[in-house]
């Protein structure tokens, strides 16, 4: 008798779920053309050779258009490293055991991770937010308690979560981006992941979407072997035959491949979006999530930035897709939201660079004003 | 009757000038190996996946070594802008007039030009130094006065410069470094360049030491068009021809097609190293002079950075040729240091990364203090 009753309601919670969504990405906004084609303009009258600081020029265009303004500033920069754990991984595609996912939130939480330390040398806070760690933590843990559930299932043998988890997922993320604004504001996000097991996922999800095969895509991680980066790609191969997901329905591709902090990722992009704040992504599951977000609602893409190229090989053909050229190249494969932070230095100075740079006419006047 | 008194006087000279050289280069010594061991212990035992960090962990390791810590600290950071202009410029292989050597010269000492924003950005402070600008400048402008001649000699015909002159453009960039570290000190140097046809005799010395053809390593410079790049290619080959540089002897490449701002800037690579300070270089001029340091004395190397990978062609080859990775990638072709003080923020990442994140260890030991 009762189950028609929860039906109903699971329908209720659901319809409000992807309301929520949509209105968000609703609330996504083309960015300022005439203020980018103005900053474009300036670019190219300042007193150096056309196009000589490269890729920041575009950068700098960007952000501008984002802003509405020439001199964007870019005081309040958090970066949101969000934690989760996949079912996946036993079939033994990681190098990690997985209770380091919930080590790793404790050291993020106590300071000592490497993401703590860029963030602190980038003049940016870290926010660490739970969509699905195997653990249950202490509620009074100052991170997003946002847990879906603990651990997504073997997508080797069913769909990694449902459609309603799917959503709440994504959901989960868009909400710590109101929070952000809410509480004290934010002028740049950077996304990052903690996820032992989820690069397969992230793979599996840039396999769906674009029809390249497994193999092309899959790379060793944290460092596997050669028998497990075999192991790997056979694993995702099987998945994708098994559950055939609609690269047309981003939410189909998430919740029979995907993992909760991957939704994650893709709400805080489309939560920055529609708050109009530039987001950066870092390597292939925090770009995955972004992948996610972007087809979904194309329009996020304006506000999205490639923080870094990794070493991991699917992650070149995530930014081909959402056509961003990443900004940093150094070889990294940590995630966390490392190649994320360090990009917002070089993001910095390409505000700068657009606001503070003078034009040929304005060294003539200065030059003039100095000899008169 | 008065030539021999001369030949004499000019001979002692000389003479003087090739010691200060050679201490220099005396001074230079091999960087700390045992601490570069241990810094590259530290980082494998950091709780991240070995090696996640990439290039920066190399550039850790180096600084460390090079300071003879594990916790560097780059606080006093200048980069030294060198100017100088080129005869060859008559040959037509740049877009813009000389003069605009000397009136960027003033646009650096107005603050306004890009070099000046982009090292307010890192932190940084700009030196300029004049080593032959076609002008002469006020002695009261606060710049570094090292003026060898107005202009090498167009190199098509004759050599840029004499061995005398030669040297002393280099020993002028030694005595820069002197001067900064006696005067409050100085814990990185970045080195740039200003000299309009700069990129001509900077193609011409990678070619002279390495034997690959012009062709393969001449580039656009300010983004020459397909007419004028043939004919730089062509004065290029035209002046190896004629002088026949010879690879093994540096100053002699220097003298027959180098630039004054390149002794210079091969004399800051070697006053920093005789002074144990790491020293970034920037695009294809800046290390073009830190090859002729490189070249004079290998142990240099050992100091040197690359900030970043140009896009003018032959910039890969001097990095390939130095054994150096550039740090950043981001399409740069400015010059004045732009690509040098843009990586200092990674470098200071890099020494973060080194002392601050935590052990597999000291995470362990904080866990369980939380726990107790």
């Amino acid at each position: 008798m009762n189950r028609p009753t929860d039906f109903h309601i699971k329908n209720d919670r659901e319809e409000s779920d992807m309301k929520y969504l949509e209105e968000t990405i609703k609330n996504i906004k083309e960015i300022n053309r005439p203020i980018k084609e103005k900053a474009l303009i300036r670019l190219s009258e300042q007193a150096r050779p056309a196009g000589s600081l490269g890729i920041l020029e575009g950068v700098a265009a960007r952000l501008a258009a984002i802003k509405g303004t020439l001199d964007v500033r870019l005081e309040k920069k958090v970066v949101v490293t969000c934690a989760g754990d996949h079912g996946v991984v036993e079939e033994g595609v990681s190098l990690f055991p997985q209770e380091v996912t919930c080590q790793m939130v404790e050291n993020f939480v106590n300071g000592g991770a490497s993401i703590n330390v860029l963030a602190r040398h980038a003049g940016a806070s870290v926010r660490v937010a739970d969509f699905g760690v195997n653990k249950d933590f202490d509620p009074g843990m100052p991170i997003f308690h946002k847990k879906v559930r603990k651990g997504t299932s073997n997508f080797t043998k069913m769909p990694a979560m449902d459609r309603e988890e799917a959503v709440k997922s994504i959901n989960a993320g868009i909400s710590i981006v109101d929070e952000l604004v809410q509480k004290g504001g934010v002028d740049m996000i950077g996304t990052g992941d903690m996820g032992i097991g989820n690069t397969t996922p992230s793979s599996a999800i840039i396999a769906a979407f674009s029809g390249i095969a497994p193999e092309k895509l899959t790379g060793r991680g944290t460092g596997i072997t050669d028998a497990m980066l075999e192991k790997k790609i056979s694993v995702i191969k099987h998945a994708l035959d098994l559950h055939r997901p609609n690269p047309l329905d981003p939410i189909d591709v998430l919740s029979k491949v995907g993992g909760f902090e991957i939704g994650g990722l893709a709400g805080l992009v489309l939560g920055a979006a529609a708050h109009g704040i530039p987001v950066v992504c870092d390597g292939i599951i925090s770009t995955a999530g972004a992948l996610i977000a972007w087809e979904l609602a194309p329009t996020a893409g304006e506000y999205l930035f490639a923080g870094h190229r990794s070493v991991e090989v699917g992650h070149g053909f995530m930014h081909e897709r959402l056509n961003l050229v990443p900004i940093l190249d150094i070889g990294f494969r940590l995630g966390e939201g490392t190649g994320a932070v360090l990009a917002f230095n070089l993001m910095e100075a390409a505000t700068r660079i657009l606001a503070e740079i003078k034009t040929f006419e304005e060294v003539a006047i200065t030059n003039a004003q100095k000899n008169s």
